[in-house]
């Protein structure tokens, strides 16, 4: 089997295999010959009362597969065909699940707000949302139920606890539900430095959906109720929409290594790093216009196009992003500082090249 | 982590772990570090290129996270909410995913037809299909269009190549596409000895779900399109339903561990056997009914009561099945001789006291 | 424009057109200019607070085109995709709505139980209840959450206000909501002689799905939540599942019609008594077996299939029902008696002309 | 009953009852006693024969209740659930159908492009059907599958039949379909002076959703299929949802009316002519700007907020809408000069008062 010449990439940091602590635990897991299936496993219950433990509060946790999941399950337990779910015009439920918030709701509507620029790029703010809930308050329009944050956004930014909180009395004042997704969530506690609860439950949120994936496991997000009568019957939901893992083991096991000793915080904190090497190398070089410091693992840049396609051609592989010349580079958990430092030094090359 | 004293259950054959060689190859997809995601991984392509080889047709190949999105999205892109779906009484898509089937196809009725008895158990006929396609033929009953067969069946018996080909004779008749629920495929072609392509598409089968986690993988079912104008835009579906992985390659990679060296089928044919024995192990014993030869991998047996409370006092693990005191018992790719000989010791041994 | 020969006929008792009050109350609504769209006008709130007067509660009513959207709009209000509901074999959500109960929950299951025999035809009991409820309490199967009845039965038998509670005690013992479909409910109350709340919220009944096609009205039925907390934003519902009308005058203003000098039960009454006049007629037949003395308004009847077959060549129709040679004649509010003497008449001439 | 003192109001063309020729045949139909349900009447049968002549083409005709199920099971029977549908900010499907089309497809977005402005205000232009067709070319956005027209638009204006053709012709380029939207058709019809056929079939339209409510009728749209591929199994769609009426001849007999003797068009004619005159009327008050000449029955003005709520508390009805100050007023099949003049002159007297 030929690997591409690059090892590592700023594409996505879904390129990324699993960390050493997350596949000790599924091979530990593999290892145990015949165990109950559907989360009777030990290992499953363990992960919960530890996911409990890390949230200090008495929450109700369920793995999924993947986030299109997490979040269209969790959107789908707060609101009904015929209701509506407020979130920013980049977030991910909008632009990149196929309409999977759509279709496991039956129908639901998502209802999107301009999102912020500049240092709050991809944030949704208090006074959208109240211009969301109020534009429509009869029935021939679905109703708004829910508010959908992505922590952090897909733009790269951090909402601070004093965000949220802000925005969870938007939804109380509007009789709104308050949805994380949080496929990044470990960035951002990393940023913030705050306690995991601060940011969720003392903070209003209502079912965070939690990212495992891209913090270094193979598969799966846990979707976590702090409001347990919002998941009333969520098993059965869970079951129905094909996310229950038969072998689960191999689902719930791995976050032990993620929860066990802070690594999720040591992998997020990793990347959120190597996000901001990637930021001060570029940030010397002349053609390329960087977008706001770096608040979780990613950095947006605008490039000239002559210079985005020679770095492909050296085999960098990253999107485009937004605007005209705007590109994304994602770091992850294992991006290594050499990476970090070829890149900034081929990209020098190129606008050296493209500048002559 | 305690696990439990007994290694090895009869419960499901979903208790058991990877097998070495899918081990193998999660581990070698996980060691290479950045890689494409969403399946556009070399993994991904190659196991794709092998299952077209395997079957011996232009066969269109997704990977799901398990059985019933498998089935559940294969049914959903067959028929429309309108539409039924004729299957057995016994049928996991009936019993056991939760209303899966109902839930991706928003709405499409299962016509259910009391299985087959005796040697045939848990089959459709082509008689009971016949009667339940032109049982209505009005527009105030969803209209049948599919077929489902389960192979092997949920009673552990396996359609002959001459069984599939009378019931595709019947679908055509009634104008009805047919879909085979694989979870145990690899025991029925381990059973029959045939090609797996002579009960598929050589037989009309439209689609197969082919079963990988009972198999040996750790999480993953294919879905193989042998009719490819059915599977028009079904990369969309799986991605709006929440089943496309996106480190793919740790669900597609260890499939090579079972194509590879055929190890799927070695894998099945060792399930087999030890049905087999633990068949003829029991057949010796007093108070044991035995219900009909195994064909794949499970047996269903008839015990007293107290025969099976004792069995559970030792720590035997096994389901209760159909009837009054009916049992089911399944063995995996796992499944150790001397644990089948230890579980018919145990059952002579509390046989012989309840007899007492 | 021709007309069948036959003005009348035991098809069904939907074959009948408005009766005189319905279709006055249609014209006055129509005779009044521009009056608000969307039940704002004065007939619906005027028909609304009617109907809670009928009931003797604080009910709140909806009003919608048909009865698959009545029953299938109620019962998608008390359960969830995730869900079943319990119901008669010969329900009419499960045997002529074409899935539409199962469309509008998104996939909920129907769990039919076997309906009694003999003097309780098509009634569902505690017991078939129970069982169907505590069959299964796993999450790899729907969770029972409603019960649904049909009052009167699709067999014409009538559920008396006993078995009602019965029934109702049954829900709450296991936690089920109680849904009563009454596309005939009229024809049961007339029977019964009961006030119209004791077979319903006085018996236990949340939702009432309140005929009015098979009554005398053109189209539309009534969805009465005797308990308002499963009402909650039922009109977003309504509204999104397309039944909502514009000029909802036309819907509401004919209820008036029904409902003044309590016309519901007259129509009722009469259908009910044409219904006895058939039974006695046929009972005086030789080849002819009745099915039970009549409830409500239909009769059954096995029949000779020549009988049948000269019935249908002098102009009858009526429908095959259940089993060989069974024949449903159902009455409406407006059959005349001199129908019912006509048919009973040829059918004593096919009679001695079939024994002949 | 008491009626409101304004007889007429210019809120929306469905505060207007039926019109004497539908009334009319709604009577005939009544009279007729028993005739066979669900659409096997004769005059069913007739009007589907006369929409076929009036369209000059072997279309396939449905009828459904009101606007928003016809549109939504357009839709849905031209796309899945994991497809988009482009239409216009202002369509009626995106702003008031409360996310039906999103209920009934199971999920299908809609893809809102920004209108035109000025004297094509509500349309959609092919440039933005190409924008929005072409963005998004990967499987984690729903796949572009129909174009949705609205004829006449929600904001008053008529595509030409060249406009029509160009749309269909960036249909066919991306492999779209085309639906319209004709809750208005008739009043398009009326302004263009073509033949119907020419706006639809004969300029690729697929599907047809015809407005027969806000033309006169008391109660329902037809969906007609030009090309009949596409409306396969299509009752079955409708019997599902709730709009198959059991009762149809009060649905399909006004029909007649409105088609006979082109009253249909009549009642457009009429509509569109009380708009012209309200237009001029306005058109010479000081402080009123009127938002371009009426195409069809309804004109957009601005007012100063004292001259709306004036006029409102005289007794006039009319919806803001669109911007501050906006609102629009609609005419009906049976608006009378006389009531424009008093709203003209009232209006006048307000703006009098107003600048004053």
């Amino acid at each position: 089997m030929n690997t591409t010449p690059r090892q590592q990439q700023f594409a996505s940091d879904n390129l990324a295999g699993m960390c050493p602590s997350a596949a000790h635990w599924f091979n530990v897991a593999n290892a145990s010959g015949h165990v109950p299936a559907y989360g009777e496993d030990e290992w499953t219950q363990q992960v919960c009362a530890r996911m409990r433990e890390l949230f200090q509060t008495d929450c109700d946790v369920y793995f999924v597969f993947n986030g299109t999941a997490a979040n269209s399950l969790a959107l789908a337990s707060l609101c009904q065909s015929y209701h509506s779910v407020i979130c920013s015009d980049v977030a991910h439920i909008e632009t990149d699940e196929c309409g999977g918030p759509e279709f496991f709701s039956n129908g639901s509507k998502l209802l999107v707000a301009p999102s912020a620029s500049g240092p709050h790029a991809g944030k949704l703010t208090p006074e959208a949302i109240e211009h969301l809930a109020s534009k429509r308050r009869d029935l021939h329009f679905p109703k708004p139920k829910v508010i959908s944050l992505t922590q952090s956004t897909e733009l790269g930014t951090v909402y601070s606890v004093e965000e949220v909180r802000a925005i969870s009395a938007m939804a109380k004042r509007h009789q709104l539900r308050l949805h994380m997704d949080g496929a990044r969530f470990a960035n951002a506690v990393a940023h913030l430095g705050c306690h995991p609860s601060d940011i969720t439950w003392r903070s209003g949120v209502d079912v965070l959906c939690f990212g495992g994936t891209k913090n270094g496991l193979p598969i799966g997000e846990a979707v976590v109720f702090f409001d347990r009568r919002l998941s009333e019957d969520f098993a059965y939901r869970v079951k129905q929409a094909g996310q229950l893992a038969s072998k689960m083991r191999f689902i719930s096991a791995p976050w032990l290594g993620l929860i066990n000793d802070d690594v999720w915080l040591d992998n997020a904190r990793h990347a959120n790093a190597m996000a901001q090497r990637l930021y001060q190398g570029l940030s010397a070089l002349p053609l390329i216009e960087l977008l706001g410091a770096p608040q979780a693992n990613a950095v947006f840049a605008k490039l000239p196009s002559a210079v985005a396609a020679d770095m492909r051609a050296r085999g960098w592989r990253f999107y485009d992003f937004i605007a005209d010349g705007g590109v994304r580079l994602m770091c992850a958990w294992d991006t290594e500082a050499a990476t970090v430092d070829a890149f900034v030094s081929d990209m020098a090359t190129c606008c050296t090249s493209a500048a002559g």
